[in-house]
């Protein structure tokens, strides 16, 4: 069984077919948004969904939502919510109408159209990290997030097959001026890949400039967008029960655009929700549904996704905690909660390890599995996040890639049909025999089992002549190959001039205050 | 949210309840076998399974099985199976009769009673590495299995509370003659823990003796042992389709004595099973069939687990691969044929991986979801298999033993009530407060959350100025804690004397030939 040639040796999947592609001489998975065909997984019953979603509404009408932006008080008063000072007391009828106007689902228009992607029941969308103060890698260290790490992140998400949207800045870009670095950052985006890509919800200019910018990069009308939404952002609540200003003004703005948000509440069991699984379920399904019904008042109809974050604190130290069985089974009541108001769930590829190591794997596991199996239809944060989400890794990012296309390997049907049963190739090897030159084998050579990007599959002796190298110091030599061969999608000049154009125009704008 | 205070600080997690316990200094998640109290995850339809049944035991009627044991083709005869030289083709209405005799729950009674455990539906029950031929560890490297380290894995089997069977020699000691090793084995097995432990089921005396061991440490006749059995092994076909010698005699005497085995065919798909994770099930199936069917024509009733241990090979390079999707796909597969015959389901921990890594981390993931999901009962190979089986590593042992517990407090199904809901906190708390003095959160402060044995949750800079250890480098540090605070187990020095005295008697008895 012992095999001699590096399995990591460079080839080509798939026939003529082309159920699998190539890509910077890498193997990757075939390409395509990963659909669950089986039912999904659930540990809670439908009553105790209606518990949560009781208790939920009882948290909004009594105790009610602050909400610091009086435009979005007024417009839940008008629709008979009392509101006392920033204090919102959300009707629990009113909530329910205005939740069932969110559509089932969403599709986000790539400039690529191939790139295009639909957020529906079954299918599971992943997005990249964004966010993180800091980057880090094998060579360099953690170091502060710059520009030039966003962008080489950026370019990996155009290199990775697994990746479907851009994920809002993988690293924020801190050696830029705060004001307008997101102008840089949309532009790198909307030019560096042509898969769709997050913009800012933080501040209603933030959050209009990311959906003009898509509209020029793809060429349509901020009107041709509210029927083919390109842009997405996310909402969080400053949990438990507030909405702050740049937030409100945010999720205005997208829902005035009528594009798709996902709606956020980071409900850290122990410090900003309950103790209990059950009690930060209830405290992230009240804000996520005020942020959803808000959404709806704004503009009937607005596209948004349910967020769940529900994670816990280690209580012996406060320290946040990630990956944890708790949030597993959060993630999955979240998915059963989603689909109780029909729409589209967002989870999370976390981890707490603060290195690229067998804790980051299987703290990720533990969210990629409930995120799989209880069928969640987005993955945010879904390659890269390390540290709680402080910092950014390239080799997470790789180590990623891997567990997702393996997810999605296992989310296919196995054939169970005679001709994949062989067997008259069970009665041609006959006992004691094997299956290796057997032409039930070779029919299948090219596709027949999933293949890796990373995983090193070679025996100790190669493996060991090759250095020893860990599946971290792996992933550090394939996104430097990736980045290698990284080609940037092409743009007509027209476009890519009207998008510096904006831009120059807009950090006028926001300099002249 | 950031922590000055080290996470893995000692304390003791529990209070009067006991809930959980201390050990060695270090938090271990609390005692007992995991229960999975939802219904099964299933990716096969029950016709599917039919399918697979039928084709399986059409493998057996018309290809036979090789059964390389004259006794027990002579058995299998006088049920009316046709028997050519060593061929036997067993009839479909036979192996269903017999396969129907085999009980649906198996309980291996320990020598200390506290740790008998019972494999029934839902539990799930994990046994330790077992066979390999090196061991490793970050100190010393890989190097040849000798007895000194086997028996530091049986002191960590009986260290680790989530360890529920000794898994039959964490290595093989080479370093001891090979036709008496079994003997030495045996007596630290039986001194070093007081949980049960596995014998060898390769030969009638191998497996003799280990029964015969087992009575005498748990102070009980063979005879008492049939309705209380206290001895596992692990019976592997020759895939495909033989039952060699030494496997059908360790076969035999495990049913003459009424103690389980583990029928666990090797499908390696594309190498000793068709390239399909359909065609091996349906021969895996076929094996293990043939195998549960002659235990019972030994011995009707004879305690059986369907063993399962179909994975794939890397089509490029004929090595196997472990941890992969398809991997995870026979798991649960399997555990929904086990179901079809009422009898429990083996499965294991696996992973390709040279070192414990990433890479290691999330194959084992992709083989422990399945396990808990599908809800397979017998987790054979759970902890420390590393590269394919082939080395046992301590540092891996330590990271599966974390994975384990996550797994396990993953089953616990959350509180859902008001109590836990604790809206009332949440009105306490009011909008932008937090949790973490609430009566409700200190109520619940010592066991709200899973508490990692292994898992890093420090700040960065905690950690950085800890050394920046891995998770690898800090289950060097847990398995070296284990085994400075192992104490050895009581046994009555009586009983300690008559091993002592029936591996002397059988040594001479062997050495004589």
């Amino acid at each position: 069984m012992s095999s001699d040639a590096p399995a990591r040796s460079v080839r080509r999947r798939g026939g003529a077919g082309g159920s699998a592609r190539q890509k910077g001489g890498l193997v990757q998975a075939p390409r395509g948004v990963p659909h669950n065909p089986w039912p999904p997984f659930q540990i809670v019953s439908a009553e105790q969904i209606e518990a949560i979603h009781s208790a939920s509404l009882d948290v909004l009408a009594t105790i009610g939502m602050e909400i610091l932006h009086e435009p979005s008080r007024a417009l839940l008063a008008a629709e008979g919510c009392r509101v006392e000072g920033e204090k919102v007391y959300l009707d629990p009828a009113m909530v329910e109408e205005k939740v069932a106007l969110a559509p089932a689902e969403v599709t986000l228009h790539a400039r690529n159209p191939a790139n295009s992607v639909t957020l529906k029941q079954g299918n599971i969308v992943t997005c990249a990290v964004g966010g993180p103060a800091f980057a880090t890698d094998l060579d360099r260290g953690r170091r502060n997030a710059n520009f030039s790490d966003m962008e080489n992140f950026t370019r990996l998400v155009q290199c990775l097959d697994v990746i479907h949207i851009e994920g809002g800045g993988a690293i924020e870009p801190t050696d830029l001026p705060a004001e307008t670095r997101h102008l840089d950052m949309y532009r790198a985006f909307a030019t560096l890949t042509d898969k769709p890509w997050t913009g800012y919800g933080l501040g209603a200019f933030r959050a209009d400039d990311a959906i003009d910018m898509a509209a020029i990069a793809g060429g349509v009308t901020r009107d041709d967008m509210v029927a083919r939404p390109a842009m997405l952002t996310v909402i969080n609540s400053n949990s438990p029960l507030r909405l702050d200003g740049p937030m409100s003004e945010g999720l205005t703005a997208f829902a005035r655009a009528g594009q798709p948000f996902a709606a956020t509440p980071f409900t850290l069991a122990g410090a900003m929700a309950p103790a209990t699984v059950g009690g930060a379920s209830v405290q992230q399904n009240a804000e996520a549904l005020a942020m959803i019904a808000l959404a709806q008042c704004v503009r009937p109809g607005t596209p948004v996704i349910y967020g769940g974050f529900t994670s816990n604190v280690d209580m012996k130290t406060g320290s946040p905690a990630f990956g944890t069985p708790e949030y597993a089974q959060a993630v999955l009541i979240g998915c059963q909660l989603s689909r109780r108001y029909g729409v589209p769930y967002r989870t999370s590829n976390v981890t707490s390890a603060n290195s690229p190591d067998a804790q980051a794997a299987y703290e990720s596991m533990m969210g990629l599995w409930p995120a799989f199996l209880g069928q969640a239809n987005l993955i945010k944060q879904g390659l890269g996040w390390l540290e709680g989400g402080l910092t950014a890794s390239f080799e997470k990012f790789i180590l990623d890639a891997e567990m997702l296309q393996m997810m999605a390997a296992f989310l296919k049907p196995p054939a169970l049909d005679a001709d994949a049963f062989g067997v008259e190739a069970i009665a041609d090897v006959r006992p004691g025999g094997h299956f290796f030159g057997t032409a039930h084998t070779l029919a299948r050579y090219a596709d027949a089992f999933y293949s890796p990007l990373l995983s090193d599959w070679r025996n100790f002796e190669t493996w060991e002549e090759a250095g020893s190298p860990t599946a971290a110091q792996n992933a550090n030599r394939i996104w430097k190959q990736l980045l290698a061969e990284y080609r940037q999608p092409a743009m007509d000049p027209a476009t890519a001039e009207a998008i510096d154009s904006f831009v120059a125009r807009r950090k006028e704008e926001i300099g002249a205050g």
